[in-house]
């Protein structure tokens, strides 16, 4: 197909119709677009922006080039979450069999990691025997039973989506609500769902920078979700600093463990809890998670895609290094995205290899903490020495501690985006 | 090789250095460019632009890519002319022996007809034998012979143009100085000029519509010129009407003889004129007119390129039809584009076929001129009647008369914009 028309239309600024997108969208889905083509309309869209109508064509077009996950015969909400990517976010462990304690399905389409930030289907690789790759009848049956599931997103699920993603990348397109927010929709709302929330991460550690930037991919995405039926809100949260106590996909999923037996550390539990209110908010989610159904979900998914949680260890191999702090105060920063490179120099993040699973960066103190001249502030699990020297050096850069009244970390949750109307 | 970090900086406004465009144009002009990242990077210079050093890195990065024509043992100027395209211009059949006539060599490499526009190849071609495909060696040939030569280009000159300029019609991002002046300039370059004419054509018949947008063409291309070594000046010529008297292949060629032969319509004459004063300026151009040298030069130029002129008849086949004015008056215009879309109607278009050559359009009067009510101010020239009535029909959409004094055509050279310094 000839896209020329299109691409002038979005070059000079006008609107692509309902129908415009009708006949784009499965075109390129289908490979009967020139790829010259598809960079210059990708480009164009960059620069002129789209708007609610169009964003929902666009999404809901996507969505019609694969297939869908069908609940009808379910009679509770379904609901997910999605996260823009932070540095141990491990909450979609936690959150998913909370979630379905509570009475929901929750058929989680996740991802691999990018750049600094871990992937959460990386992550529970960490766990033997599990498996990402599950198709359309298997992905019931784990729902059935446990309530959840976490898995990859299937062969023929929003084709259109996955040619754009690469081609997006290749041209400089990224980083635009535009095709981010019917990005994710799309694939979520593949999954047959009708409630979604959306942690969007702020700061140093994450894809938005800034405040602004993250409330308007909040606002566009909540105001998505509205067009195209399926109810949105979503969590501006802190990524200056690193999500718990543990950054590293095996030592994540201890952190999840932890935190799904009523442990753990206190900022990736309030996160968790504000997140899943957000889905079901009548539901007493703190007295569930006391109650241990959420671990028993958990074990029943991991069962359900193979693994075998009981031969899960962390670390198995891994050996510990103390970094420690050169002067004492109040932490007031502790740089996310340092922190993510320092796992990626011990091997730890998915980059042109796989990821070792076994590395980790240990928090054990916390912007808010007080520190020593001395005192230990992270620990470097490490495989035989490799990379330590570099994370170390890295380290003592994400570190900043001030005098008692002079400073004091931004909140966990800076903001909460609903549906008007 | 990866375009991503190139388009990034156009995409947001930054510019291309000089190194940036040494990898960036080779590596498209050896296919080592992903195609969806050339409509990206072509999208994003189209809404960014560029400023004269980009274009002139551009430029001659795109020369560097063929083979160039080489005159430098040749002691008198080397010239050439562009028009933007227009309806009835046959400028470039007079202007080329004319301006060799005066001691210059005109190495001119020209096109083929595009939408409603003539090509000067294509014209030629309606002499016998005449051929467009020359290899340097016969180029340099029959400029020895003649002192000109109009062909097409050769396989091996800016292999990038071609290969950009197939892109920039499939993208949407042809409509911009930024690709079209480098696109101009580096052919004709290649050619080794060192001075350029350019007739910029504004107006319904031309691909500039407005003064404004041919003013900033002419004035990029000068500057332009400037910057890469060439002296370069512009004219803007209204092509609100066609030029000349006739408007068809053939019908071209008739009237380019009839203007080398002292004869033929006045608006011709007078831009052929003032465009070789532009790099010829010191050379009596109306007695060399008179004293047939160009003409023989023509003569010689077409029998160097295999045409045999002594067998060229115009019309060969074609039968007219008079069409007539509805009502008395001044004409004020007579749209050059509904004109080239008779000719079109008649066959005599490259469409999706070859033009058909001996169907024409010749105008009997022109605006300025006094039409009587019934009065013949067309003659349509067409093959046994096809496209006819059609063209009829379209044509009496062309003319606008008016009461002597309620308005006045528009002169035929509206500026001329020259180098500064």
């Amino acid at each position: 197909m000839d896209l020329t028309r299109y691409i002038a239309r979005k070059r000079d600024g006008l609107r692509l119709e309902d129908e415009d997108w009708s006949a784009i969208i499965p075109a390129i889905a289908e490979g009967r677009v020139a790829e010259v083509q598809i960079g210059a309309w990708l480009m164009a869209i960059y620069m002129r922006g789209l708007d609610t109508q169009e964003r929902a064509a666009y999404t809901r077009e996507m969505i019609g080039t694969g297939t869908t996950l069908d609940w009808s015969a379910y009679e509770g909400p379904v609901a997910d979450k999605h996260s823009t990517g932070g540095v141990g976010d491990k909450v979609s462990l936690i959150w998913a069999p909370l979630v379905a304690a509570a009475g929901a399905a929750v058929p989680m389409i996740s991802g691999r990691g990018l750049g600094h930030t871990g992937g959460t289907l990386d992550k529970l690789e960490a766990i033997p025997g599990y498996t990402v790759a599950l198709d359309p009848a298997r992905i019931a049956a784990v729902v059935d039973d446990a309530g959840c599931v976490i898995c990859g997103q299937t062969e023929t699920m929003v084709p259109a989506d996955r040619i754009l993603y690469d081609r997006r990348n290749l041209t400089g397109t990224v980083a635009t609500v535009d095709h981010i927010a019917p990005s994710i929709m799309s694939k979520k709302l593949s999954e047959g769902l009708d409630r979604l929330v959306l942690d969007v991460k702020v700061g140093r550690g994450a894809f938005m920078k800034t405040l602004d930037d993250a409330r308007q991919l909040a606002q566009v995405m909540v105001e998505l979700g509205s067009a195209v039926g399926c109810h949105t809100s979503a969590l501006l949260s802190t990524m200056d600093r690193a999500l718990g106590r543990w950054v590293g996909h095996g030592a994540e999923v201890h952190e999840a463990l932890e935190l799904l037996e009523g442990r753990g550390p206190a900022d990736t539990r309030q996160l968790v809890l504000a997140l899943a209110g957000q889905v079901v908010p009548d539901a007493d989610l703190e007295a569930l998670l006391a109650g241990g159904e959420p671990r028993e979900r958990f074990a029943r998914m991991i069962h359900g895609q193979g693994g075998r949680l009981e031969d899960f260890r962390w670390p198995l191999e891994a050996r510990s290094h103390e970094v420690c702090a050169p002067e004492e105060g109040l932490i007031i920063e502790q740089d996310a995205l340092t922190v993510g490179h320092a796992l990626a120099d011990l091997g730890g993040a998915r980059t042109d290899q796989e990821p070792d699973l076994d590395v980790a960066v240990e928090l054990l103190l916390k912007p808010g903490d007080t520190v020593g001249r001395g005192e230990p502030w992270a620990r470097l699990w490490h495989r035989g020495g490799r990379g330590l020297e570099r994370a170390e050096a890295r380290l003592a850069g994400a570190l900043r501690v001030a005098a008692e009244g002079d400073g004091s970390p931004a909140p966990l949750i800076l903001e909460r985006v609903k549906e008007t109307g």
